[in-house]
């Protein structure tokens, strides 16, 4: 469906120092203490699930294959890092250690939930096991694309699913974040269930389909509605979706209703109108009547104007008659929470040939990641996901679910059937995976939505899926944390 | 300073299609009406200056022209848009049209207020002229751009206007929207007004300073927090920032302070420590205390976690002893206002060879573009900026500037010195503009900054810069905006 490394056909530029100056600075620190081949776990995940509701959608993953499959560095990477100097105006790295750099292979195995699952707060997404200094240049790039491909996403499949079985297109490229901004906004709106963008390089690029009307200027430019309509179904006759609000909406309706009528007496037809302000609700009734009246009971009324979900759920209560959804900015920049917090923690790293688990101890409980090398198994009782379970793969989990942060919650899941969602993407370095298209993603996520519990999925006081740690996992954190405290903190209370 | 077209050293696509599929809908249309050369003006505008601020600081010209500069349909541009139907799946475009793309030469006019100035909301930022078919085409990108560098670089004002003479750092790519993102937010934060950036990417391609410090990683990898200083300052003697709350904050800022002896004896020293969680402001006071007390009175506390402007005046105003201000997700996002809402409005275009003023009546006041040919000329009482009059330039004003708002509120600027804000950039398609480097535009910044006025300035409640009309000006928009009225709305309430 799309092209093979679609990274690669928008970027000119080498991506390894897509990062942050500490990556390297770590990377070269591990280098310099002959520990960068250490082989270490990090996990990707986030801490809350975004915009207050109960649920994401997973997305990034195929940026993330491409990176990876390019991760290296180049001849210019490497001259600029070496150009960088330390506060004694030294260079921070030696030459040994950039040609370290320039002859490293991207070894690392790499297991992720796949693209277009429903996820949840506190599951890995991305669990990366390989040489430390791989794994930590790599982290910064991993959260860059999947914080914001999953946030966006999980926005669209909120508006497709306050949008009910009308289109949504995504209009939103205007205020998007950047030009990769764009892009990545469309792929992932499209994931999340969008009909079509506005955003033809996205149409080009990745194949989604590509829509849209006309604007403002249109009319202004002839200065006489009526006769701009004229011209635009001249030039157009088989895309007529009429912008009514440049001088007076139901007025332009009525315009509308003159042109429908020429047009099919040229064999094509009124594909619609759009509304671009006012009240929506009010005036998508009154236009209603006004096409029905005309007859054009099928002519669509697409509106557009800071919609979002909670909007569109309004105005769908208020009975307006809206068939399409244009969804700008609030989509594309996830306008009320525009950043996913994922983080990416050492869960474990090697010492002297065997695994030692790693922990953070937090001022915050909710804060201290879970050590182990884990992997998550989803429970499904024949209707809905029933839990997501963490546990260590080198430890059968019996299937008692422990709340994480209430260790007296438990849920027992023995009675339901199950998968494993982290799957191998990368064993050491090499693409195990096969990249779906689309097109499957968003079977993938369409089919998933339907297995989860109509209350996890509102928007106001969603329900909170149950998402934990194995019970032999939980004790094993617990004793961890109590260990890393006597080993590292006053005993008195600070 | 910068290498020349960023862009093209970013982009391997081709960014003719970086726009919506209603650009390209217009543009056959215009093209089939035989309208497409008709000469046309638009400006770009925001109507609200962002975070509730009373200001903005302009960002993204360069960007801007080196998309322009670039500006041409390639083969597989015409090849994609060759393929897109209609509702009656023919072809939405015809042969000729996609071999007029193609041949197509870039022709416009383009005046542009320059990168690091101070700008207000309703000020055009750039002002087209040229063939509507072209100056319609490129409307998508221009507001995609300037958008988001703006919103971006007036964030960065903001933080660093409340961090005072304290250097901030822009640590936001792993949150930031897309890769781009992460490139621009680095670019546009620089401009305004931070000290250096995490992205190493941005260093390298924009020539921006990058610092960093280390992550938790690095601490939890030992296991042992001292254990884990030792070994990066062996590594990184010259690059010592220690980050001392993964297990222990005070702790950590003695065993940084352990440490801090160790590096003096080797002739290094310890350039800071960073604190990333917990109460800021007693943890930089009780730390500034221990660095002072054990001889490092010179050794600077860095400080992260979820800050922006209001955090950093509320940290400052109780004491919080913080030398570097690391701001993230806050900026990089924008995550109060994560866009900035600019438009791009016709309000002009020829007719048998005369210019006729464009104008689009709204329900809401606000809302209605000022037609005409404009420039924006700016008032200098010789301390402060004391007003931007937004003109004809076919008609030289009078120094009297009418609120935009309410036609009765009048200012007299005319014993001000003035300088034109749109300055030339091309001319019939040709660069004729010097590009500054980003080191000029940040003295730029930095000079207009000190010329407003500090209630302007101030987060909350600030005051309104006098931004109008001249009075021929406004005159004539409200004649246009009758005219239009009688032309095209009933004549009734509705």
């Amino acid at each position: 469906m799309h092209p093979k490394s679609v990274l690669k056909e928008i970027y000119k530029v080498n991506l390894a120092l897509h990062t942050d100056l500490y990556q390297l600075s770590m990377a070269y620190g591990y280098w310099k203490n002959d520990e960068h081949e250490t082989p270490a776990v990090f996990d990707l995940f986030f801490r809350k699930n975004p915009f207050k509701g109960g649920f994401a959608i997973n997305a990034g993953l195929d940026y993330v294959i491409d990176y990876l499959n390019a991760f290296t560095f180049e001849k210019a990477d490497l001259e600029f890092l070496g150009t960088l100097t330390g506060n004694d105006d030294k260079a921070l790295f030696e030459p040994d250690f950039l040609e370290y750099l320039g002859e490293m292979k991207f070894s690392c195995d790499i297991d992720a939930i796949e693209e277009g699952r429903v996820v949840f707060a506190n599951t890995p997404l991305i669990r990366v096991r390989g040489p430390i200094i791989q794994a930590q240049l790599i982290e910064t790039a991993l959260l860059n694309i999947v914080n914001f491909q999953t946030l966006i996403a999980t926005k669209a499949a909120r508006v497709c699913l306050a949008a009910g079985d009308d289109d949504v297109l995504e209009f939103g490229l205007r205020r998007a974040q950047g030009i990769d901004g764009g892009l990545s906004v469309a792929r992932a709106s499209y994931i999340g269930g969008v009909a079509a963008t506005s955003n033809v390089l996205a149409g080009r690029v990745f194949g989604i389909p590509v829509k849209g009307t006309h604007a403002h200027s249109w009319v202004m430019f002839f200065g006489d509605e009526k006769k701009s309509f004229e011209a635009y179904a001249d030039a157009l006759p088989n895309n007529c979706v009429f912008l009514v609000d440049t001088y007076d909406t139901l007025n332009g309706v009525q315009n509308a209703v003159v042109l429908g009528s020429q047009l099919k007496e040229r064999g094509h037809k009124l594909a619609g109108i759009r509304l671009d302000s006012g009240d929506l609700a009010y005036l998508s009734i009154e236009a209603r009547k006004i096409l029905d009246e005309g007859g054009f009971p099928d002519a669509k009324i697409f509106a557009s104007n800071n919609l979002d979900e909670h909007i569109i759920s309004s105005l769908k209560q208020q009975g307006a008659q809206i068939a399409v959804w244009g969804v700008g900015t609030k989509l594309a920049t996830a306008y009320d929470q525009p950043a996913l917090g994922g983080v990416y923690k050492l869960a474990a790293s090697k010492k002297g040939g065997v695994w030692e688990d790693r922990i953070k101890i937090s001022e915050q409980a909710f804060k201290v990641n879970t050590p182990g090398i884990h992997q998550v198994r989803r429970f499904f009782d024949g209707q809905h996901f029933s839990g997501d379970l963490i546990f260590d793969e080198r430890n059968e989990p019996n299937h008692r679910l422990v709340d994480a942060q209430d260790s007296t919650r438990t849920k027992n899941l023995s009675k339901d059937t199950f998968e494993e969602l982290l799957v191998p993407i990368f064993r050491d370095g090499n693409l195990e995976y096969q990249r779906p298209s689309l097109e499957q993603i968003r079977i993938r996520r369409e089919k998933d939505l339907s297995h989860v519990h109509p209350s996890i999925l509102r928007f106001l006081n969603s329900h909170e899926y149950p998402v934990g740690l194995d019970e032999k996992l939980d004790k094993h954190k617990r004793e961890l944390m109590k260990q890393v405290r006597m080993k590292n903190q006053p005993m008195e209370p600070s």
